[in-house]
């Protein structure tokens, strides 16, 4: 243990995943004490498993649920250059800030239309997207298949390597962060560990991804995922910008490697990993990218993204507790913005106008969306 | 270490494969001093990627090798059922024979006329065989898919657990086994150990699988296999026999667990599990069984076949070293054999006419066929 058990932190924060990390880490730059009880390897943990994709443009989803994670989305986005740099320069780890931009790709008629339409609900939005022929998509990306039918640049959509930022995180929070400790239970004046220890705080954070329902009453369930790591034995340069096609997408780190994910699953805490999963993810990328056949496969996992009913997030007050939990598929993405704005919470500090789409308060107890 | 390197045994075998624990084995009740030096988990070891097919019907090819492959391994596949009691009785590890046999598959009208050819061909060679309707193929494994064009069973081929014929064959030999010792040189009196120790023995037998060339001037070459290991969540019962269709097959353990093999790469000692490796397997035993597609993806990985020129294995000597080796896609099915006719040649016995198949003087210093 790194710590006495009788001293009182002003913060703890249950989870130590990126979002945890994030808080932790923007509290303590506001002067907090703050201790972070990490479970540890929790088969499902999202980050280990996420791309990473800062892309709120080409994720837009229609209607005003979907508009709300946009705003949260550009607005995390446009932290991700200063905390990339920031956190880069704390730990000494680059955390892999990859800014090629994003191809959205159509392999067929029913594909390119969608994609149009896709492509109008954005530019109704204001949002940055450039429709590009076939041809020059395959000029900017040479691996892509013939047969592409239809692509859209998000040239504003980046990458930052996820576990790059946690082991940067983690450098920097040091011994803030208890490794190994599996909280139990979860109060508005501390929480209890598994080995009947109690943990003292003046404000406890609850960030515990898709366990986050297990300890309080929030509607957050786990959405499975399965992708797949590969790695080009070439070193990199097959595909340099992010492709998205369907739901599917390849990802590009600098080294050659790439995670080509994701199915989405209604699995409850199954993490397993499957054949149908892998197959239909190596089938889709194939029939874009041919070349992906070379690829090493490094690794097939699954991960579990916390999710909610509106697929927005949950930040603020729910039983005296601070909820940041409720990601899904942004994790990565919203993690930045998370980290300010709860910390600001925290902190009695105004966090600004974004957080009004998160707060807890829109739903009851029993997950029903309150009428606004 | 297990033993002073002053002792002289009368038989060491390089490598703690399947067929040199075998050969130590069968040696070893003929009352000979055996010592097994294993390099251990070697990269690429073929046995723990092994499906364990016993099926020499199934496999048999065309030409005069291929009709000499075919008496091997019928006498080996005849010394299976009582190997595998003995091993049983002898470790308390069941070996894992499975008898429900093997049906050969295929897909489309040019894989229903192969498969024609094919039976005709083992007809001819007196090989029992059974042309099946696609209906009562179905009957016999009712998750093929109705898209199944032609099937012919062969009740007598099988399969064992190589992980479990291995366990089994390392707790009979116990500490004749040294796990862990690297061999660098092989002589008619000892071999030299990667430590500097040597071991002298009055016979050295090379059963180092893909690595033999590397020790001795033999034809033996890596032939790379990809294989997926999965895992029916809902135990046993989706597939009972042996599925197999052009190069790939699905060969069912009793627990619910599955391997499907293999691609046949030439690729030298390379070892990765590729993008397009798993693809092609998943794609090809789904078209066939499309319920695989909910099983679990317990293991990728990628084994290296000792392979020859002509695909039969080297037993006898050469150089004043015997070898054991060169068991290509058979080594599991040929094993039972190997110990027996090696174990006999090392007493001084006769080992039987099969052992005339396997002269390694049918090739020259270079790896050529002697003319006959």
């Amino acid at each position: 243990m790194s710590g006495p058990s009788n001293v009182r932190w002003d913060v703890a924060v249950v989870g130590g995943g990126i979002v945890g990390l994030f808080v932790a880490w923007r509290a303590r730059e506001r002067g907090l004490r703050v201790t972070v009880l990490d479970a540890g390897a929790d088969d499902g943990t999202a980050w280990p498993v996420a791309a990473g994709m800062l892309a709120p443009t080409s994720e837009a989803q229609f209607g005003p649920a979907g508009q709300r994670a946009v705003e949260l989305g550009l607005a995390a986005a446009a932290r991700w250059p200063s905390a990339a740099r920031e956190l880069g320069e704390a730990s000494g780890i680059d955390p892999g800030l990859r800014t090629p931009g994003t191809l959205v790709l159509g392999r067929d008629r029913d594909e390119a239309e969608a994609l149009d339409r896709e492509r109008r609900y954005r530019e109704e939005l204001g949002l940055a997207v450039t429709p590009l022929l076939p041809s020059a998509a395959r000029r900017a990306e040479p691996a892509l298949a013939p047969t592409l039918r239809a692509a859209m640049e998000v040239a504003d959509d980046h990458s930052v390597d996820p576990r790059r930022v946690v082991a940067g995180l983690r450098a920097v929070l040091g011994d803030a962060v208890r490794a190994g400790e599996r909280v139990t239970e979860v109060g508005p004046d501390g929480v209890a560990l598994e080995s009947g220890e109690t943990v003292a705080a003046a404000r406890v954070v609850l960030a515990a991804g898709a366990w986050s329902g297990e300890l309080l009453d929030v509607p957050v369930r786990p959405l499975k995922g399965q992708v797949i790591r590969l790695r080009d034995p070439d070193g990199p340069g097959l595909v340099t910008r992010t492709l998205r096609f369907s739901s599917t997408y390849l990802v590009p780190r600098a080294d050659g490697r790439y995670v080509l994910g994701a199915t989405v699953e209604e699995r409850g805490f199954d993490t397993s990993v499957t054949a149908g999963g892998v197959y239909e993810l190596l089938r889709d990328a194939g029939e874009l990218v041919p070349g992906i056949s070379e690829l090493v496969v490094e690794e097939t996992l699954a991960g579990l993204r916390p999710s909610t009913p509106d697929t927005l997030p949950l930040l603020g007050e729910r039983d005296g507790v601070m909820l940041a939990t409720g990601h899904g598929r942004d994790g990565v993405l919203l993690s930045a913005l998370t980290g300010d704005l709860v910390a600001a919470m925290l902190a009695g500090e105004d966090p600004g106008p974004p957080v009004a789409h998160c707060d807890p308060a829109r739903f009851d107890r029993a997950g029903q969306a309150v009428p606004g």
